[in-house]
């Protein structure tokens, strides 16, 4: 089966070094800045990406190894399928963060809601363009378990 | 550089067989039903995802090849850089789609939204949990070519 090769676009620069140092759980916020480093040969890809109040990350897990597909999150008691999960231990340790961008300094995006550790490696970023309908999101096991943490 | 190297979890069944047959540019309704088709070896990573309305789908842009860092997208007549646009030639060359759930058949996701092509590799899904606020969202060039058309 075909793999796919793919490489740092650039480098996160974050105010936490450690994981457990980012907030996790239910009602966690994330509301740190920090600063996207795109690699100054990339850098014309970020033309008029300042029109955008946010932005998707991609970025890669690099500090978690190998997968389990059936895991119990940090806030629940049941184990759930890594698929329905964001557990940084997937087959493809790709993760997603959707950041707010406050500024971009040439090659530097200035965002805030940074979860990420200093010195992540971004895949890509793109721009956030639309909402589901809030009045039709669902979100199962995760909506269980914020309901048994405020009994 | 540290590369990292991805692998498909499963592969989309799609109305879609070549890109033009795919709904693009302004406005453009994403509504067709599709399945993603999960290897059987990764379904116990399904579980408990059902109760989730929609997933993102990380994918391969597999019938795109090589990178533009700007480029003047179909619904514009201004060139863009490639992290301000849903462009297929990226650096690293992942798309994302926000799929309605439908239901799941075994290790098969029945979904609504599909903007993948048949037999397109899938590398990821997440559930998908909350909005960013609707009044904050900023939508940069997009929001102006937006205008222009509707003059």
């Amino acid at each position: 089966m075909q793999n796919f090769t793919m490489r740092p676009i650039g480098f996160v620069r974050s105010p936490f070094s450690e994981p457990g140092e980012v907030p996790r759980g239910l009602g966690a916020k994330h509301e740190e800045e920090g600063r996207l480093e795109i690699l100054p040969e990339f850098e014309p890809g970020l033309k008029d990406i300042e029109g955008f109040s946010h932005l998707y990350v991609l970025w890669v897990f690099d500090r978690s190894h190998g997968f389990e597909l059936v895991g119990t999150p940090p806030c629940d008691n049941q184990p759930h399928g890594v698929f329905a999960s964001r557990s940084p231990y997937r087959p493809n340790p790709i993760a997603l963060t959707v950041v707010q961008l406050l500024r971009r300094e040439a090659y530097t995006l200035v965002v805030r809601g940074v979860d990420m550790l200093e010195g992540t490696p971004i895949l890509d970023i793109k721009p956030y363009l639309s909402n589901p309908p809030e009045s039709e999101l669902k979100r199962g096991w995760l909506a269980e378990a914020e309901k048994k943490s405020r009994r």
